[in-house]
């Protein structure tokens, strides 16, 4: 499975070197989605390392005289939405996960990193220097600090809104161009990583979840070390909580009180990284009641948790803490446990203080043998009405398809985000000849009531994308106008985000 | 001065009726900039009055068969920057002012506003309702809440920085196309105002400071009105004080125990709007130190003065300002003006609690005559030191130009924009001859220390838009490679931020 001109190859060898091409079927298999339903839909014709922007440009050129489709990858942990595997099989992976560059302006709590800088190795470079920034990392961190913003992940600070931090990108475009946005734009600019805006249009967001260019720098906003974090974590007895509870701390969000997006998860978010599903039941149906209460009581959680932190200076989140309480003032909940961190004080060694972790990953062994996931995320209105309606047609689709709810509700300042992950065991075919149709059948249920997902795995980017149907699909012919605009070869993400150069469109 | 072909206005006439095609020598002169140095200069054709976006596009498709420039205004009131009056001569104003359509979403504190609401108008709005959501003004509120938020305006509240604010958008595009964006891509979505990011590229920014298409609705957030507002009117006697000032509120800023953007002026800022020149000098040259201080006297202001306030729940205001008493204690304030708003008390009818005003208009009239102004706008990096150095260059050109320094200094999360005016007297022929050439020194002058402009006057799209220079201008090349695809015929706003078309590129 390999149609790229042999000359090409040799050309990129030239460019990058020899060892930076990599297409044996080792090397194929290494940059397929592991946790896909099908992995050979996507399997790569094989991967590029280059080691700076000017490698990526040499790429690019080559890419355009040989149409060779490039899928880049930062450090292609995207888990759940694909990974490092391209939508369309046989395109060549652009892996920039060797361009590890951190510039932190401490004084300004910036920094500037290349695609391949992980959390972790943000991490590091923080703690190693004494600089005292905070990062915001997702759930599972293993991923990079690029990419993550660029595909609108999610953290669990005041920072953990990633996209609408950037401050500035460096992008390769299709055509090999390097340009800089923003104050970036002027040569030799301090502003950066300072002003997001610039002069005329701001290009920041037209590279995120896109096809558009190659970003190979990134600005991005640090939290400055706080004072003091505290909050609760809350823990709720019923499914039906769900509603009253979000109706509690929403406004709450929306008013500015609390300036994280707390999450609130179901039991199973909780237990599904802590133990598996065989240690409780061998029955394939849907789990008992009992089986639920059993697994909570083990470990003390919820039906619904979830974490809520204020983070400044202290006088401030001890007041913060006045105001939370007594929107909780006799409310049922089934526990709170306070949490409190001061300057001074060891590290949580959790993601609410900025701490990449990557035990959340441990999920995907829930059923046992080759375990994997897929993420299904729509986006509703933040109302607690809406949520409990949410919830019971995707618990019933789940229950329909013999699946277990795993399921979390993210509150955006405006928005509820509801991200939600179908488990599965890749060497049980009969659960695996479920999941394409239960994913349909969950965005239909989605569309129908008019909510998009924010985020899809690249097997359903189409299928999403033709949800935003407004003056039919006037928004894919914007996409696709400016798509030809830049790439009119058609070489970066084909198919991304269901955007398709000229001649591959479905 | 007419060039337009007459069957364009007919046909134009014949779409949004007779009533809304302006094209006396009348019309031509309510459409100029009256603030600008020379008006002639910039004198439309005409104006096209429609009154909905159907009209719009109508206006769009006849202006692409006739290559009839279009100059697109909300209100036309973006005084010191153009007002309504379009880059190139000759071109047909798109007034949108009848388009006053708003839809408020008390419950999630958004609205969707079409461009000819103005601040004004969604206040009263409010108020009539009883809808307990604030506005963010801008200091003088006469414009639209639109046009204000497209072109990066800004506000003293926590919701002052109002292009960060901005929800999704309707735009026709160049070729009349209707597209929604974000969550509005979905036909029917509830989410439109609520959620930005849609799926895919997001292409809000790309609509800010803009010629590539015409927005007609604008999603906003709005703030909750907040249980309380507290904070100082911070006095500061000599000119020193303005480094020390900033870097004791940036941290705090940075940290984000400050939401809103403080913004520090010097005394005449604050004295513009309250006297005229004349009632303390007839001398022309620079002022006597003895005329400034009899001025500060009078009104009792510093040299500089900025107010800081916070909004929220009563106890997290009381915590906060607890902080910046710390934050300023022993600092060599001049004065300190205490400010406390509760909600139940009446209003305080300020810009800084949401309220449209316009006197800052009466700046304009400093001199004497024919008033007007210009404003230059540089962004430089959040330290006091490089203000500082700002200030006492702009001033020293101030100085060389005989003209009287009025700046401020904007505090962003993460950088300062110094919003200077040029304040001129019209009939005085020997101050115009200045303007300009004083003009292109400040910008010069940023540029050299590498520093752009946030906005600019018309005049001046292509000076500033030249500074932004990186790797050959290659923003430049990215701008224009969008333009020409979604606008080949080069109708929308020719020359605006310094993009032009095919053919006229300068």
């Amino acid at each position: 499975m390999n149609s790229i001109n042999p000359a090409a190859w040799r050309a990129f060898a030239a460019a990058i070197g020899k060892d930076q091409v990599m297409i044996t079927e080792e090397d194929r298999n290494a940059y397929a989605d592991h946790f896909a339903a099908d992995e050979s839909k996507h399997e790569p014709a094989g991967a590029l390392a280059p080691a700076s922007a000017e490698e990526v440009r040499e790429i690019v050129r080559i890419a355009n005289q040989y149409r060779v489709p490039l899928w880049p990858i930062s450090r292609g942990k995207n888990f759940g939405y694909g990974g490092s595997a391209p939508v369309t099989r046989g395109a060549v992976v652009l892996d920039l996960s060797r361009m590890k560059k951190i510039e932190v302006d401490a004084a300004t709590g910036t920094v500037l990193v290349e695609p391949g800088v992980g959390f972790f190795d943000l991490y590091d470079h923080l703690q190693s220097k004494g600089i005292p920034l905070w990062l915001s990392v997702p759930g599972n961190s293993w991923g990079s600090v690029a990419g993550n913003a660029l595909d609108r992940g999610v953290g669990y600070t005041s920072y953990g809104d990633h996209a609408s931090r950037i401050c500035g990108l460096e992008v390769v475009l299709p055509d090999g161009d390097l340009v800089r946005t923003g104050m970036g734009a002027m040569d030799g600019s301090p502003n950066w990583t300072l002003y997001r805006n610039g002069f005329g249009p701001g290009w920041d967001t037209m590279f995120c979840q896109s096809n558009l260019g190659i970003v190979t720098k990134l600005g991005l906003w640090l939290m400055p070390e706080p004072e003091a974090v505290a909050g609760y974590d809350y823990e709720f007895d019923k499914p039906e909580d769900l509603g009253w509870a979000i109706d509690t701390l929403m406004p709450l969000r929306r008013d500015g009180l609390i300036q994280q997006s707390p999450s609130i998860g179901n039991w199973l978010r909780s237990a599904a990284v802590m133990t598996t599903r065989e240690q409780w039941t061998k029955d394939d149906g849907p789990l008992d009641d009992k089986v639920v209460a059993a697994i909570r009581d083990r470990f003390k959680i919820g039906w619904w948790s979830v974490q809520v932190r204020f983070y400044g200076h202290l006088d401030v989140v001890e007041a913060s803490m006045r105001v939370l309480d007594r929107a909780f003032d006799k409310k049922p909940i089934q526990s709170k446990k306070p949490a409190l961190w001061k300057r001074g004080d060891p590290p949580e060694g959790s993601p609410v203080t900025g701490v990449p972790v990557s035990f959340p990953l441990a999920n995907a062994n829930w059923h046992g043998g080759r375990g994997g996931h897929v993420g299904y995320s729509p986006v509703l209105p933040p109302s607690g009405d809406l949520a409990m309606d949410q919830f019971k047609r995707t618990y019933a689709l789940y229950q329909q398809y013999g699946m277990d709810y795993h399921a979390s509700f993210a509150m955006g300042e405006r928005s509820l985000t509801n991200v939600n992950q179908i488990l599965y065991n890749k060497d049980d075919p009969a659960m695996m000849g479920r999941v394409d149709s239960m994913f349909r059948a969950l965005v239909a249920d989605a569309s129908a009531h008019r909510y998009g997902e924010y985020r899809t795995h690249i097997d359903y980017m189409d299928l999403v994308a033709d949800c935003y149907d407004f003056n039919d699909h006037a928004l894919r012919r914007l996409n696709t106008r400016v798509k030809d605009a830049l790439d009119p070869n058609g070489i970066i993400a084909p198919g991304k985000s269901g955007i398709w150069p000229k001649g591959k469109r479905p």
